[in-house]
Order: structure tokens, then C-alpha cells, then sequence
């Protein structure tokens, strides 16, 4: 267990006041199979349960009753042969205690539970599922269909309310993640050079995380296309000239998350061009930490940004035209078709399996649906404790620019002309975890990979 | 791809012919979500599709006509914001055509498929699915429920039959494996030593495992506690005097695997008593291969080999009384609870999800319900070109030792007052991957990890 029983304790309360009432299921994750039933991916606890119930280990359920406030932890005990094949274990009693849970019980029992409480009229509060295995479960339980789950939208609000601001023993625990990941980025800037393959990067930095904490905390982006949003490593070698982006996060032992991006000339200097427009996406990115703090919505964080991306990419004639006319048509999404971030915490994106309307978004602030700003995952205001990330990034997109020049899209606010020289320039983006303080905010990680040009090339001047 | 259209297409014709007539459905993998929906573990193809239908791509289906012979390659094209996402894809029908597979379709169209066929009268083919949102899928198909699925017994062991044979190509590629593997277990001798934790080698080996192919074959054991046969490595510190097992593999990019297990002495030397248990486990790993050629039942050479453990471990005064009683008994499966090994490819407990009965079993060679023996995977006669596990140990695991000293369970074979002195003394095992051939058998994998004593000491004495 990462904190104390009574933190445990007292987030389950204040859970059971925000909902109110009925029967609250928190399921947490079974093995994976990954190519046959007992070849499971390493296992990975859901993060609503672990943030309630602490605990581990698989084929677990947490209950809690709002109404009578009885909590149970629901699982079977384990037998000799499991002692066999996995050392002795102790019981669902003592997981319960630990995490201050009154009662356990063996999961047959979780049949009863919840059909007494439909019997009773009562409400039965579930997170949406993203486990088809508990899908199953779940949906024989209350006898559905997997597909026919109607999550609790109180219980979904509930949950968000509380991950969304992060404690200060929270905070330590991602500047864990984040030191694990100033490891893997400085690495793989170490190892970055023609005739290196992305995926030998992409293997060691992936080593890295695993020897000090879990798996990465999302398959890790390794590319010279770094205009391919999930450009998956490949055994290709690093040419000369290009950029290698690389985007990956580190989880630690207890699944707090960390997220960098850095793009580095696999020459070991910028190109001019390369300088050009890669200062840009650096300002951007010092921009957002000047801009965020608490009240301030991050959508307008995200539209700052876009209007100085836009002032610079006119001054280098790939843009043209009034800056805030073109950002409100959007034309800035041919280079920037992304958020400039999301919450961040024991989720990469935090909670997005909850719902990104509900993490992101509020009644006050309604995400967007213009191109580039709906993929803006956190939009709303600021709260001192949220982490979100800051990923401001200039991409070319080869089939993109295509279509939009040959629908003429933005025509007015874009020098297609221009940008055709720019077809195989690759992708930039820059990405460091922000923590929202008092009156402003600050990047999370002690040590921080450098990124700035003359930072970056000293870097690489200076190794090995 | 990794080998010719031909051999897919003779694979397939190969299929029909064995399972007769019906229709075949050969279900490919999609990602599995890890955290929530989007963010996935590194997507792992199933075994089978990939064996037939050649194809790493998510989302697809393989449909086989036996009666027609007409071959379908179900799956959904890409929009344009799977480019910016995911950069330009061949459609279903390049890679239906690249496999040789004649006829291509949208995934809506397999319900039609399977209710025409359902419709008129005949058998719908599928393997055992492990999958969970596959078997919600192939349940709706069918019109049934996810845990109802009826897998095809013909279909199975046409799969088996075929899988079962490694051609000379799949060899050079479990070749490929296995020097990923070398490199690992090497680094995990290098690195252990005391202060250094399981989990930084365990982390170590799977980077290296990722760096030269994909993620590890299976959840590496990397553990001070062999005699936990799933130890999962933990963060704590290796301690002088103990024992580190490592039991890990490697898959190449085209998913053929690697499993070795190899058990270092943390302070470089082992001492006496560990000199004593290891030998007999080296030695009936050398006997192993000795004996296992065409035409000899594994189960037999497991026996043999559980023979000479007895005889040895009667020497040392742990055991009693008549070998070939003991045996019969099962009074080795103390020391020894699992079996020989297994079959390997490109599962690393290869085909184990179409069921171990299949696979390791038939007719003439059927399972023991005995302790022990029950958890031999692979006990039927082998033929030139099987692969498997050759992975004899020696575990003192306190748990089991007091169950069977308070029941007298083999009492007459076991000397538990001796047995006592070993309580704490963890878990030996040594495996490597056999190659069944003409006239007998090898190793695989062109570099050997050392594994006699005064190779392993050699080894650890010359590092660094
Ligand atoms: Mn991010
Ligand atoms: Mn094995």
C-alpha cells in the first residue's frame, strides 16, 4: 500500500458522500491474456480501485454501500496449489484491514449483493468498463448484455472530483515517474545516432522504466516520422538529418504516471530549417508554463498557444493572415492537430476511461468540435493540485496537407506553396508534466531533459 | 511477412484437407486495453491467424471455406484520421493479396457469412477463444453467450497437427529467439550480485528483449525464491549466499520464442550444498537430451529423468527406499512439482490455449492424475521437427514439505528430518529449448548460456 489506511479510508467516505446513495461497485483488473489464457500481460490494476482499495492484487471488487456506509472487499482466498505456483499470499481479510475495509467476502457472494440492492429499488453505481472480461461479469450480474452497461454518471463525477486534484504525497509519487523518465529520455538521446533503430531505442528506454518501476505507462512513440501522431517504433536504423521524436512515459511501482516528449537531430545539430521550426514549438511550450495556473481555463491556455504558433509560422510564410481569424477558422490544425495536453496522474491521461467530456470538461466549458481543438482532452479552469501535460507540436502530415489543398480548406490562411517544402520534414513535439501551484504551476521531475536547441546540442555534443 | 505467400497458401490448403468441410473462422487479436480503452499493451497477434494468415494488423478475420475452398480476409479499411493517427496502411485487400488470399470484406459482413452457413446446415469451425472481446463478438455472431462457445474438436487438432511440425525456416527463426535469449540470460548473470534487485534485471533482460524483437515471450521469473514457481520479480535487493532464478524468453518481431531458465549464485561461487542440488539438476538436464529423439514418448524421458533425481537425491539422504517405487509413488514431485517441459513456437507454451490435452496428449499417451506428473504439458512420442522445453528442478518449498510431513504423504521415500536442513534454501532449474531431429536432438540457439558448475562460476569470475 502506497499511503496510510486512514488516506484510504477517508477517500471511500468522502466518495460515499458525493454519490449518496445505493450500492457502489469498484471493480479491479484480472489477469490479461496475452496469447494463450495463462500467458497474461503483466498485470495492471485498475486505477479507481487502487486509488480506493490499495490493493494489488487481481480478481478483486470493492463495495461500498452509501446508504449504511458497509464496505467489502470482495475476493476468493487462494489454495495450496496457488501457494505452489506463487508463495504464500495473504488473505482477502487482511487486504480488507489493511486498506481499513470493515468485511471481505468470496465473490459468489457478489450476486447477492447486488440483487438484493435491485430488489430493494436501490441504485447500482459502476464506472464504465474497459476489461471485456469484466464486462462479461458484470453484465451477467445484472443480467445484460457486455455492450448494454449504463455507468453511473454520480458515480463518474464522483471519482473525477476526487482523482482530479492530486495530494502532496501524490505529487512525490509522480516526481518518481518523472525521474524514471529523465532516465529514459536522456538515454535515449544518448543513444540517438544514424545506423541506431528506433526500436532498440524504444526496447532499452522500455528497460529502463521496467527496472525501476512498471511497464511504460503507454507504448512508447520512437520515430522519424514524428508526424505519425502514434508512430510505433520499427527496426528501421536512424538516418542522418532526420528527427527522432520520442514520446514515453514511466509508471511507478503503485501505476503514478509520467509523460515527456523530446525531438532530437539524429545528426546531433538542428538544420536551420530544423532550428526554424523547432524554436517555435520550444516557445510554445515555455508559453503554456508562463500562461497556466489555477482559475485559468486550459482551452485558453491551448488557444494562446496557437495564436503564437500562428504569429511565428506567418513570419516563416507558412502562414498568412489575421493570427486570431485563423485560429478561430482552425488553420493552425494542419500543424498542430492535437490538444496542447490532458490530466495526468495514475492514468496517463488521467481517467480517460471515465470519459473525457467528464474529466476534461465542465458545464462552464464545452469541448470543441472544430478539427484540432476536439482532440483537446482537458479544456476546463485550473485547480492548484491538477498535473496536466504540456505537448505543444508542428507536425507535417503528407496526406493531410494533400487533402486540405485539394479541398482548398484554410486556403486563405495557408501558403501551400510553402508548406509543400516542408512534406518530408518529419514532426516536432516538445512534452513535460505541469503541476498547477497556488498562483501558477511549475514542471514536475527534479531534473529536466533538455530541450531548448542550444541545451539539446550541448547535450549531444557532451555524451558519452 | 516472414516467410513466402506459398507457404501461407500451402498452410491453408493443409487446413481444409484436414478439418474436411465447414467453415473456418481464425480470429485475429485486437489491442487489449491496459487502463482504459485507448491505451493498450503492445498488440500481440494470436498464434494461429498469424501462422495461417501471415498478417500483425489488428482487427481482422480469416475465413476458410473447406468445401469451397473460397478463403476471406475480414476487416475494416482505414479513414483519414487513422493517417494522421497512424500514418498510411495498406487496405485489407493488399494484405489479403500479399498472404494469397483471394477475397477480401468489411468486418459487417461475417455475421452474413457465418448465418448462410449456420443456415444451411453446416459446421462453423473456431478455435477456443482467450480473448475476451472476441468472445463477445463470436457470441453475438452465433447468437449465444461469451462463455457458451463451442470450439471445434476437428479444427483443433488440424491446428495442432500442422503447428506441432517446425519447418527448417520457422527453425532459423526460434534460432533468432534464442540468441535474443543469450543476451539476456548473459546480462542477467552479469548483473547479479548482491544489493542489485530483481526487478532492475528482471527490467534489464526485458529491455534487451524489446530492443531485438517484442515483449519478453511470457512474465519473466526473476526471483531469490525459485521454489515459487511464478516468483515475479520484487525491489528487493539480492542477497549473498542465495540463489537467483531466472526463468525468461524471448519473441522475435514475427513472434517465435525463446524460454531458458538458468540459476546463478549471487555471490559468484555457489557453495557446497547448492554444488550438490545443482548437479543433479545439470545433470538430468544433460540426460534429457540424451534420451529425447523421434519415436520416444516425452512423458518416458521425464521419467527417466525424475528416476535419476531420486537415485541422486538418495545419495544425499532426502530420499529412501526403491527408486522405481518412489517414482511410481510420485514422491520426486516434492522437490520436483511440475513437468519436463513443454512444446515451443510461436507460443512459448506453444498451442497451450487450444487446449494442453490436444497438444501434449492422444490417444495411445494419456495424462496422469498423479501430483506432479499431472503438470507434464508435452507427454506424447516426439517427432523430428518439435521443439521443446528441456527444464528439470529441484525446489524445497516450506508450504509443501509440512502438508506432506503432517499428512505421511510418501513418508516411506522421504526423509523429512533431512529435508528440514533445506527449508531455506529456494529453487533450482535449468532449461533450454530442444530441437527434435532425425536421429535425436539438440539445443537450439548457436551460443550456449553456460549452466555446468564450473562454467557458471568461470563466467561469473571473468565479468566486468
Ligand atoms: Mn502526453
Ligand atoms: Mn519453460
Amino acid at each position: 500500500m502506497l499511503f496510510s489506511r486512514h488516506t484510504y479510508v477517508e477517500r471511500r467516505k468522502q466518495l460515499r458522500e458525493l454519490v449518496g446513495n445505493g450500492l457502489i461497485l469498484l471493480f479491479g483488473n484480472n489477469d490479461s491474456p496475452m496469447n494463450y489464457p495463462a500467458n497474461a500481460y503483466k498485470f495492471r490494476q485498475d486505477s479507481s480501485f487502487l486509488y480506493f482499495f490499495a490493493q494489488h492484487r487481481e480478481g478483486l471488487v470493492g463495495v461500498i454501500d452509501a446508504d449504511s456506509g458497509k464496505e467489502t472487499l470482495v475476493g476468493n482466498e487462494i489454495d495450496i496449489d496457488d501457494i505452489i505456483w506463487y508463495g504464500s499470499v495473504e488473505s482477502v481479510g487482511d487486504l480488507a484491514a489493511q486498506a481499513g475495509v470493515e468485511n471481505h467476502a468470496p465473490m459468489a457472494k457478489l450476486q447477492d449483493m447486488v440483487s438484493e440492492a435491485i430488489k430493494a429499488g436501490r441504485r447500482v453505481h459502476y464506472l464504465p468498463q474497459y476489461r471485456h472480461d469484466i464486462k462479461i461479469q458484470l453484465a451477467d450480474i445484472l443480467g445484460t448484455h457486455p455492450n448494454s452497461l449504463e455507468p453511473s454518471l454520480d458515480l463518474i463525477n464522483a471519482v473525477v472530483k476526487l482523482r482530479s486534484v492530486k495530494s502532496a504525497e501524490e505529487i512525490e509519487e509522480i516526481e518518481r515517474a518523472c525521474e524514471i523518465g529523465y532516465q529514459m529520455h536522456t538515454t535515449a538521446m544518448r543513444l540517438c545516432r544514424p545506423g541506431v533503430t528506433e526500436q532498440y531505442i524504444s526496447g532499452v528506454i522500455s528497460g529502463i522504466a521496467a527496472s525501476y518501476g512498471c511497464i511504460t505507462s503507454f507504448q512508447s512513440i520512437v520515430s522519424m516520422h514524428g508526424e505519425v501522431m502514434h508512430g510505433y517504433p520499427s527496426p528501421r536504423p536512424l538516418e542522418a538529418g532526420r528527427l527522432l521524436l520520442c514520446d514515453a512515459g514511466a509508471e511507478t511501482n503503485e501505476n503514478y504516471c509520467s509523460d515527456h516528449t523530446r525531438t532530437t537531430p539524429i545528426s546531433g545539430k538542428f538544420t536551420q530549417k530544423q532550428k526554424e521550426i523547432y524554436s517555435i514549438v520550444s516557445d510554445c511550450h515555455d508559453l503554456a508554463l508562463d500562461v497556466a495556473k489555477p482559475g485559468v481555463r486550459y482551452y485558453d491556455v491551448h488557444m494562446d498557444v496557437c495564436r503564437l504558433m500562428t504569429d511565428r509560422l506567418k513570419e516563416l510564410g507558412l502562414m498568412r493572415g489575421d493570427t486570431e481569424a485563423a485560429v478561430a477558422a482552425g488553420a493552425h490544425a494542419l500543424f498542430l492537430p492535437h490538444g496542447l495536453g490532458h490530466m495526468m496522474g495514475m492514468d496517463v491521461h488521467d481517467m480517460e476511461g471515465l470519459g473525457q467530456i467528464h474529466v476534461g470538461y465542465d458545464e462552464e466549458t464545452r469541448p470543441s468540435t472544430q478539427f484540432g481543438t476536439n482532440a483537446l482532452r482537458m479544456g476546463r479552469r485550473l485547480q492548484e493540485g491538477f498535473v496536466v501535460t504540456d505537448e505543444p507540436g508542428i507536425y507535417f502530415i503528407p496526406a493531410l496537407i494533400d487533402l486540405w489543398r485539394t479541398n482548398g480548406t484554410n486556403a486563405e490562411f495557408l501558403n501551400f506553396d510553402k508548406i509543400e517544402e516542408y512534406k518530408d520534414f518529419g514532426g516536432i513535439r516538445i512534452e513535460d508534466d505541469v503541476l498547477i501551484t497556488k498562483d501558477g504551476c511549475r514542471f514536475l521531475g527534479e531534473n529536466r531533459v533538455p530541450y531548448h536547441i542550444d541545451d539539446v546540442e550541448q547535450f549531444l555534443a557532451d555524451r558519452d
